[in-house]
């Protein structure tokens, strides 16, 4: 039995599943979960996520939310699959990822997000992006990238030298960022642009985001 | 050689640390940074967290910051001491652990956080408290513990029957939560307030948040 995934290929956490599923070359199916008449909110939907938030994954009797849980649960099932996502054989490795990872939560995702809430969602709703909060969060953001290319001038990948999840994770809403006149954020720093650059092009990546044209 | 953590104990992203450290029964060295005179912005402390912040971790040759990341590693490494924090010898169970603790961590510790910022944080530094925003983080804080009630109503702990680092994740903030008149978002909810009860009384949380007094 596929692999459930309920979600729209346009919404940067539910790609961000699709990019693991992809990169594990697992057989899936893409339910899509109506958010115009706010099915993600109501029943049966909050069964699956009690946040109404989408994506929700169920894998036979697994169900699951929180995209980056759920691709840890896919990366630790199938790790013998293609590229060790989570590094797990090795303690010291392994805890790189998770620290990356958890630099991409706590620190990276909220600036650009709110960048590119203010950019793309803002003006469907019919509300012009507010220069003032796209500044403060650029300076937050550029502080974080400064960070990640020194970093990157160490190892190819964040984690290491090889492409993890840590790496995973950024891609969704970068890929929306880099249509934005803000891209030179990334282009300026050259070992970020090159990480860039790398991410970006895996053919597993450009399958997912040929899907994320707004 | 003991495990050296940076940091202080009234900070809860340390105290996430030594609560994780204390779970596990280990010998560690608590170095203090001085954050009044801005050390964790400065070298050398950069070079053990790049982003400036507590707490960061020395473990013989490695070296971590991210406290959830920290936590990760200390669970792994000592999985066969007490409680089986991430609950790694079951793929759905370890997945269920991972999901809580992405809701710790994306959910419920910004609006929280935001809050004892305006109530302990903004008095400090000569502000008043902004009842708005508040009562703004309030409101999402709410809907969040509403979850977790109906959660709670099913499983002793976020993630099953045993506590998980899912639970211990909440604990540092909480502890300052339920020193102020807010404390009712709580203890309001029958089963939040069972599982608050619970985890604020092991004697590992018991000896760690000792040291919270501010």
């Amino acid at each position: 039995m596929a692999i459930k995934v309920h979600g729209i290929a346009l919404s940067t956490c539910t790609a961000r599943v699709l990019l693991c599923l992809h990169e594990k070359g697992l057989d899936y199916e893409l339910l899509p979960v109506d958010l115009a008449s706010g099915a993600h909110k109501q029943h049966p939907y909050l069964s699956l996520n009690p946040f109404g938030q989408v994506p929700a994954l169920q894998d036979g009797e697994v169900s699951l939310f929180e995209s980056r849980a759920i691709n840890r649960y896919l990366a630790r099932k199938h790790k013998d699959i293609g590229t060790d996502l989570l590094r797990s054989s090795s303690l010291s490795e392994s805890a790189l990822v998770d620290t990356w990872m958890e630099v991409e939560a706590q620190r990276f995702y909220c600036p650009i997000g709110t960048v590119i809430h203010q950019i793309f969602v803002n003006p469907l709703r019919g509300i012009a992006p507010d220069e003032q909060v796209i500044e403060a969060e650029m300076n937050k953001l550029g502080k974080v990238l400064d960070v990640y290319e020194e970093r990157l001038s160490k190892s190819k990948y964040l984690a290491g030298e090889s492409y993890s999840l840590a790496d995973l994770h950024h891609i969704p809403i970068l890929v929306y960022f880099m249509r934005t006149a803000k891209a030179d954020a990334i282009t300026s720093r050259p070992h970020v642009s090159a990480w860039w650059d790398d991410i970006s092009s895996r053919p597993t990546t450009v399958e997912v985001t040929a899907n994320m044209m707004l």
